[in-house]
């Protein structure tokens, strides 16, 4: 395996009635700033059980955080948290509304423009102190230092990392979840899916406990993936998936191994320009990326489609065409759509937007960073 | 699942040539005391290049920390400690060197008889910060806040937990294995494996993803073993062994599941009044406290037959019994003995010398603690 660092302070609280323990956590010597969606978390108990657990903190709310969250929106929660001398950030709610709060927390103490955090990956030399309750599995942001934005005037979809903007502490409580549209639920499976499969199937260099960890969490997804569905009230189903998503982004199963995000960065660009959710883009994509590759990825879609999927057969190109198959499959089970026409997106069109992208980026995706705007377009095309 | 908290902030550096990342990692503002034990890092590169990182820094040496540290010397390194005024602790070595430097680092800021850390799980409020170079794949004590500490005079082994122990960070070079003695490299396979086991093979609370990470790390184990053992210096085999060393212990596995541990309380006794290597206690009573369980542990001894072993067969207890055979000749065919007698031990004396510790302390074990000082007595008298 390759060599690596492993580093993650967060601490995690999980379970049924966890959010109760808010109180303990947070800080009492520090103004606090609640930020949060549309409201999601206004139509379960995550809201209630939060104000009741702030009861004697001193703290102002920002509401109005949307998927994929906006540059420009959390600029104007800078602007209050200087006003107003905040000196902690606690985000309620999905991915989106966590990836906000560690932008917002960087941004707050950054010198010069803070859209360079994203487009230049600026060196972040301190944040805010944050901690989330987090009620959406999927994104994994709740135990990584990982964060992606967007800039509306330019439809632009940004990631950055620092260590800075860890979490101190991530509530987990399952049951948060039962109020979700059945779409995000769906969609955080295959998020969740594609996370764990941009670490794992890319090429061999003898890593069998972390390819086993990766197939940990796939096998689990596809085993539950049913009664997370159709049970919606159903606390271990919820629990394991929850599990499954942060376990898929923090950091274990990327322990030495190489790393792909083709996927993720192509699309990207799918939800900048054309607004479908994260997880169709990847569903959309994630097929066309693995067909390109074949050749290059064999001997991982083999062990992946063995292992995981159960697939019978010789270690062949057949096999590992089985695979990519298989796992269309799988999102299509899940009532996810996978290709653009399905969304009224036109392919080609598509194909050349994007490529033309990272042409001007001059960015190659991939594991050993083969793929140039050339093959993007491509893999778009088929799409 | 069962609820609960995960929190581990140690910074893990692992691979080839990161002993040389030390002078990065350790504070230049403090004295600092490298630790060590008989001098076996004197034996490859591990102590030169210590030393070499060191340059610059304020430091001085403790070396003389025995297998299953004494209590005695670590009370010898509080007291150089407090006249020295000592401000970090560099633990170089195995898993007995880096415990009891956790225990130093505790027992050089408490306010009365360290000895209560361990006896009476006295609270700890503060610690002195340490880090670890660790050259043994075996305790998984680089990546957690455990230490076990043995009192000579009284042949007691007892462990203590507290949050301020963690490493600040841990350097694992798995080519610094190479040098060790090979019946270290089995010892620290089967500690591996029983790890996972304790956490593991005890009973179902719907945890899926738990328990294919620890199956990974049991199939893992089993598929490389040969490896390890056979091959000195390869470092693909011995890198992968660390990997499962350390995860089988960080607390990863056993989130949101029972834990048993009865192997090794009783395993701990039986070094203490015998003086046989902790690995083999644990390859002695492991079987049989499963058999003394079997009816208890039934679905799970079946599971783990069936994903670890490839067990086929019935959902029976004839296959619960398979799997505990099955365990038993894999330590076998690791070169592991797995009776008292072998080892020159009085199986009836152990059993009621053991037993009447526990019931002295009035201790129960086991995942329900199921087990009294009766069924220990029964368990000890079939080793």
């Amino acid at each position: 395996m390759n060599n690596f660092v492993y580093f993650n302070p967060v601490k995690l609280i999980f379970g049924k009635g966890t959010i109760t323990s808010l109180s303990e956590v947070l800080p009492k010597d520090k103004k606090i700033m609640l930020v949060y969606g549309g409201g999601s978390i206004k139509k379960n108990f995550v809201y209630s059980q939060i104000i009741n657990s702030l009861k004697g903190f001193d703290f102002v709310e920002f509401a109005g955080i949307e998927p994929n969250p906006a540059y420009e929106t959390c600029m104007k929660a800078v602007e209050i948290i200087k006003a107003q001398n905040v000196g902690f950030l606690l985000a309620a709610g999905g991915g989106s509304v966590l990836d906000a709060v560690k932008f917002i927390a960087a941004a707050s103490k950054f010198d010069g423009d803070p859209w360079n955090i994203l487009a230049e990956k600026a060196e972040i030399k301190s944040a805010l102190p944050l901690g989330s309750v987090i009620t959406l599995p999927a994104t994994g942001s709740e135990m990584n230092a990982y964060s992606v934005i967007s800039k509306k005037a330019t439809n632009e979809k940004l990631a950055f990392y620092s260590q800075e903007i860890f979490p101190n502490f991530s509530i987990i409580d399952p049951e948060a979840t039962y109020s979700l549209p059945i779409k995000q639920v769906i969609n955080g499976l295959v998020d969740t899916f594609v996370h764990t499969v941009e670490q794992y199937v890319t090429f061999d260099v003898n890593s069998p406990l972390q390819d086993r960890q990766a197939e940990a969490i796939l096998k689990t997804i596809v085993e539950i993936s049913n009664d997370v569905i159709n049970k919606q009230n159903d606390y271990e189903s919820r629990a394991n998936f929850f599990w499954c998503a942060t376990s898929a982004l923090n950091g274990v199963i990327s322990c030495g191994v190489p790393q792909d995000w083709a996927t993720h960065m192509i699309g990207h660009e799918l939800t900048a320009f054309y607004g479908i959710d994260h997880a169709q883009s990847l569903a959309i994509v994630l097929p066309r990326v693995w067909k390109h590759n074949i050749e290059h990825k064999q001997s991982k879609l083999i062990q992946f489609g063995k292992r995981v999927f159960d697939i019978k057969g010789k270690d062949s190109k057949k096999t590992a065409q089985k695979a990519i198959n298989k796992t269309e499959e799988f999102f299509q089970s899940l009532g996810i759509k996978t290709k653009l026409s399905d969304y009224g997106i036109d392919a080609k069109e598509a194909a050349e937007k994007i490529s033309k992208r990272f042409k001007e980026r001059n960015t190659k995706l991939g594991e050993k960073e083969q793929l140039t705007y050339k093959d993007i377009k491509n893999i778009l095309k088929k799409c």
